[in-house]
């Protein structure tokens, strides 16, 4: 039974999230109904980062079993076929060895969050930024940030519904930087982390939008951080400024 | 009765347009029906660049005259207001001289297209690219891109219905190349000039694209310019890849 490793990209917006619903629209449940349209099977999707109603992602990694053993050319045009006209594709389908698993393999997440800093509301990419109209310090939010790097207690950070089963995470890059050529007046966070808890990208960026316009300093972000207490973190940034843009795996496994 | 340029963003997926009709949608009708709502006034909008339906604008330049001297910002964020939830914004409005044109005093036009090339089809960036699933080597777009460049009759890359007096331009910019980091298999193409006919940047893009794939040689579509026989160029490549990134005026005026 061979397993399939499948990249996807996906518009986040028209989605109640990755995860399958019994009524909502999910992209896991649009790929699935794909899968079966196409092979006949039912087949159940991994994925390495389970994203959020809103969220969008550039590099998805998810698994799937089944029974017979397609090119996998077949298996990606197939699907992308049968997925049309939602805003969801098929970039790659390989064959991987059974150990494989896009969730537990993974050791590195990487997220992007999209800040617009202008007064104007966003004509063209509204529906992937954030639009902050108030003037952000982009250099003061990444200080701030590098308080929030390496092996803490994310609790202060984490929704009440997370599922993990500890607080604690090693937060391997948190940058924060105005674009280049910012023709949209944009500031990028650039997020990595073997794994987050929920909406634990989404409430840093809501907490260093703060330290941009200096609601906070880099030491009450670190207070906050400390306290693990929820109610002190800033807004949670809202979901469509997200993007899951990659995970990386073990290169030895 | 002072003199206001705007500076607009819009994306021209929804609207038949730049250019104001009796009953379609178009991104003028919207912006004046805005500035009737606020002003009371009924205002016309003369623009840089008349964009055809489906194309986007970073940054379209227009001029009105409204009988009152408002403070800009109000003018601008009144016009947002307004235009909600349309997507199209206002980024900036200042009071300039009488003699200023949004059309006539511009010296130079900046339009960028994006191709995205790869199998898959577009799922984030679907209304603003044009995927082509065929592999394109972008040097050889390049490459057959200076070929347009510099003073020419550009008939065979000219609309049916373009209005304009002449089919001589000045072509200064033509560059073509993968984008920079490119998640997306991008390819950009990057165009300036004073002027432009009707379709001449998509005609040229549709032209490039056989280039990129070696059904045209550079010496061919040097060929087809200097035939000046629309027949000959190649396909007309969609409005969702095209926006007008830009305008340049002279600066002693």
């Amino acid at each position: 039974m061979p397993r399939y490793k499948l990249v996807i990209e996906y518009d986040g917006g028209p989605f109640c999230g990755w995860q399958r619903q019994a009524e909502d629209p999910t992209v896991q449940g649009a790929v699935e109904a794909a899968v079966t349209r196409f092979s006949g099977e039912d087949a159940r999707l991994t994925c390495a980062g389970r994203t959020d109603a809103g969220v969008h992602a550039i590099h998805q990694v998810a698994h799937l079993d089944l029974a017979k053993a397609w090119r996998t050319d077949t298996v990606r045009d197939a699907l992308n076929a049968h997925l049309r006209p939602q805003p969801v594709a098929i970039l790659s389908a390989e064959i991987v060895p059974e150990s494989f698993d896009a969730r537990h393999s993974a050791i590195r997440r990487h997220y992007r969050y999209r800040i617009l800093n202008r007064r104007s509301p966003a004509a063209l990419t509204r529906a992937h930024v954030w639009q902050v109209p108030w003037p952000l310090d982009a250099d003061l939010m990444h200080e701030a940030a590098q308080r929030l790097v390496g092996r803490h207690d994310f609790s202060a950070f984490r929704a009440a519904e997370c599922q993990a089963n500890s607080p604690i995470r090693t937060l391997e890059q948190l940058d924060v930087a105005r674009a280049p050529m910012a023709l949209h007046d944009e500031i990028v966070v650039a997020t990595s982390a073997r794994s987050f808890l929920h909406h634990q990208v989404r409430a840093m960026v809501g907490t260093l939008m703060l330290a941009g316009c200096r609601r906070l300093s880099a030491d009450d972000v670190a207070e906050i951080l400390a306290s693990g207490d929820k109610r002190r973190c800033g807004p949670l940034a809202p979901a469509a400024g997200l993007t899951f843009v990659g995970v990386d795996y073990d290169p030895g496994k």
